[in-house]
């Protein structure tokens, strides 16, 4: 029995920070995984997707600015392209991440890690089991697993989702689309780009938990790529046959494709973990104080997605540096800081998540929609304004058309949430973030000036907008 | 004679954004403009440089991930990428803006304007003189003009200024640039781009004010694109023969360029503005207080460069948002807020001014160098970072190359200032620029969570870089 400070279930993006951390505190530390060191994230999610979006992304950016455009007389390379993603997984082999934990002193357990008993756990290896026990926590990091829906023929049918989708080595000749998220809205940018014949079926339109402008964009641009989108549609039967996938709709047309990609959704890992030794019900979601220590069992901790606080592998980072501390801290004894926005807590769950959507046009948010705030009992100001208007936009590409808006609560005059809705506005989402993490209120952000000519001269005419909170106010402020 | 409350000199931006506050704070303006409304930076200036960059720019990026590049197989169209400016900048007609001035109700007096006493101005138009006079104030927004070397023979060779320079109808099969700053690093880029033979002469090396590092990567990526690059060098003649412009140098040695560009300062455009009539010394920069007002002359403002605060085009009308809102306020007998971050003032002009070189890579700076916060007497620490390990922008660009800097106050733990070099990094500023505004703690900056996978996740590389400060400081900080 090899005993640790502290064991992590799943060595993804989150297991490893929370593993870090811990260790960075001086706590030793296990960790846990049955498949590739650096979890979906690297290898089957953000990574892959967005390597199989960025040549084609580039050569529009491209194609859109005259002078340039007349330079490019080819076509996208789609293997090269796919070999390009190829080397960003690193081949799907996680030497770079095991060598990462050996170097910074974390053992790495490889196989199924299941909890026995409090702060045990039992890992099924190639090479035999190895019985683990915590001193002080156990983490459990597994993240989550695609939702396949609950529709007659489906599991049969052999969907991918998005880690044969971030995986492929060809491009098939049509691919449908089950669902209307970000997965939906990337991969079918990234496939309408190889020259895919995609279909988006989505229930309920693209992107619903936005601000409606934000999926209105992103249908608009699909639809440019050539995307087929159906929505409102029910999807009532699958089958795969002999040509494809067939999809039978709710209106008694039919859909075939080579492949069905679905992005509905997602489930906890959770369902073999052992969990009921100690009296929790797998299959769940875990259920978590701030600290991300599930409620009712104070050495066991569960991070990032498995919470279903927040579903991004950025925010499951976030949470998990929280986490490490706090087992650090708790180990040790130590002061723990949970009061909000403390070191041990993941108070921006609640207020400043940021989700970037790697479409064309991409949109990016954080915290919240008009709509949510209002729900939250705030008293709301919506400012919203065209982001083809700004100087940075109209330099960047002929023709830009984009879409802002800012929701600012009226009482304290901070922001609360800025959706951007463009080409390239992924990189304008930072500022935002910092603006509702930091609580600046309005009257200072006036004097945070944008350098001109960049697209993030948004903020001054979103300022404008809002108007200029007066002397009484000002005086008051800091 | 026509009486306003307020007389704006100089219908640029700054001039233009005065005019516009005061009068949406209700007060009757007039401006003064001997050229295009507008000014320098629509015309001379930041828009058309940006204009020239950028189709070069989007096709380098395209060049730069593979997969993309291979489309590429012609080269930038440089007379489409002139004509793309040629659109830019209106074909240097100013009608957009003498519109915008009518339908805000703002009158425009086109002419030379000369002060002839307290809150009187003379404007010579070309049907005639107009005598205005300001019942409360007249601000002078006549920026600068490009400074020319005292090199003998320099004046006689008729060197380019950024205003030929960005208004060029074709490129010069060979142009030599006096000079290490922005200007110089921009417009090398451009004209290199344009396959133009340049030849850098900086005295002391390139954006000599900024930290070291961003002078260094812009040289590299200077001599990337074939520029010749001089420094330190001394020019000690200039004659324009037949075949060019010779330039002697310090060395013995001689540069022949068909143009040459002079990009090595700036003075002041007060010379001929009647200053003397109310005791001032023409051609001087204005000093003026933190109001925008020039010290001694209560009536009088200076906003912009002519002030000599910050020469940068957002800046001044950042000044020019504070001046409008005071000129207004004081008009009315409203409370002037005049503390620091007050409503009134322009305090950013000390602490946070941002910078974008658009080179390649470009530089994006704001606040204070490592070394001017320690001249300033802060305690200091500084974290670098290499923003070629951050996975979006080895996403972004093949070979990425990068490099950021944060320079923290370690008494209140707040940043002071950021350097980023590298492709793209210019939307990645205002994100720093909120929090040094903001004075956001470095404790609460680490819960402004960047979305993965964006190059803005150098954010919590930084962090990292700096170290979490522990509970005891967390607890007071909010």
């Amino acid at each position: 029995m090899a005993t640790y400070d502290l064991i992590v279930i799943g060595a993804g993006p989150v297991g490893e920070n929370v593993a870090d951390r811990a260790a960075q505190g001086g706590l030793s530390v296990a960790v846990v995984e049955q498949e590739l060191v650096g979890g979906s994230c690297s290898f089957w999610a953000c990574i892959p997707s967005k390597a199989l979006l960025r040549s084609a992304n580039a050569l529009q950016h491209a194609h859109s600015v005259d002078g340039a455009k007349q330079a490019i007389t080819g076509e996208l390379d789609v293997p090269a392209t796919l070999a390009r993603r190829n080397w960003f997984v690193n081949d799907w082999q996680d030497g770079g991440d095991v060598d990462w934990l050996e170097s910074v002193g974390i053992d790495l357990y490889r196989g199924h890690g299941r909890i026995t008993g409090e702060r045990r756990v039992l890992v099924n290896g190639s090479d035999g089991p190895s019985e683990l026990e915590a001193r002080h926590a156990v983490a459990v990091c597994t993240g989550s697993a695609s939702l396949i829906p609950d529709i007659p023929g489906m599991v049969d049918a052999r969907p991918w989702t998005n880690r044969e989708a971030t995986s492929a080595q060809h491009a098939p000749s049509s691919l449908a689309i089950f669902g209307g998220g970000a997965v939906a809205a990337e991969l079918a940018t990234a496939y309408a780009g190889f020259g895919t014949t995609v279909t988006v079926l989505a229930r309920s339109g693209m992107l619903g938990r936005m601000e409606p402008f934000a999926g209105e964009a992103v249908e608009r641009g699909l639809r440019a790529l050539g995307v087929d989108i159906r929505t409102p549609v029910a999807v009532v039967g699958v089958e795969r046959l002999a040509d494809g996938v067939h999809l039978s709709l709710g209106d008694g047309t039919t859909i075939i494709a080579e492949e069905l990609l679905v992005g509905a959704g997602r489930v906890p890992r959770t369902g073999d973990l052992g969990l009921e030794s100690v009296g929790i019900k797998g299959g769940d979601w875990l259920d978590v104080d701030e600290t991300l220590r599930v409620k009712g069992h104070d050495w066991l901790y569960a991070v990032g997605d498995a919470n279903n606080r927040v579903l991004q592998t950025h925010q499951g980072k976030y949470q998990a540096r929280a986490a490490g501390d706090v087992i650090a801290a708790r180990a040790k004894g130590q002061h723990v800081d949970d009061l909000p926005w403390g070191t041990h807590v993941a108070t921006a769950d609640h207020a400043a998540v940021p989700h970037v959507v790697f479409s064309d046009p991409q949109v990016a948010v954080v915290g919240l929609t008009a709509d949510q705030a209002r729900k939250a009992g705030k008293r709301v100001r919506v400012v919203d304004y065209d982001l083809s208007s700004v100087s940075g936009a109209e330099l960047h590409a002929d023709g830009y058309a984009g879409q802002a808006r800012m929701v600012v609560d009226e009482d304290r005059e901070v922001v609360l949430g800025v959706t951007l809705v463009g080409r390239e506005v992924a990189e304008l989402l930072h500022a935002a973030t910092i603006a509702v993490v930091g609580e600046v209120p309005i009257h200072r952000l006036w004097h945070a000036v944008p350098a001109f000519p960049t697209m993030s001269e948004l903020w001054l005419r979103l300022l404008e907008g809002f108007g200029r909170p007066g002397p009484a106010i000002a005086t008051t402020a800091r």
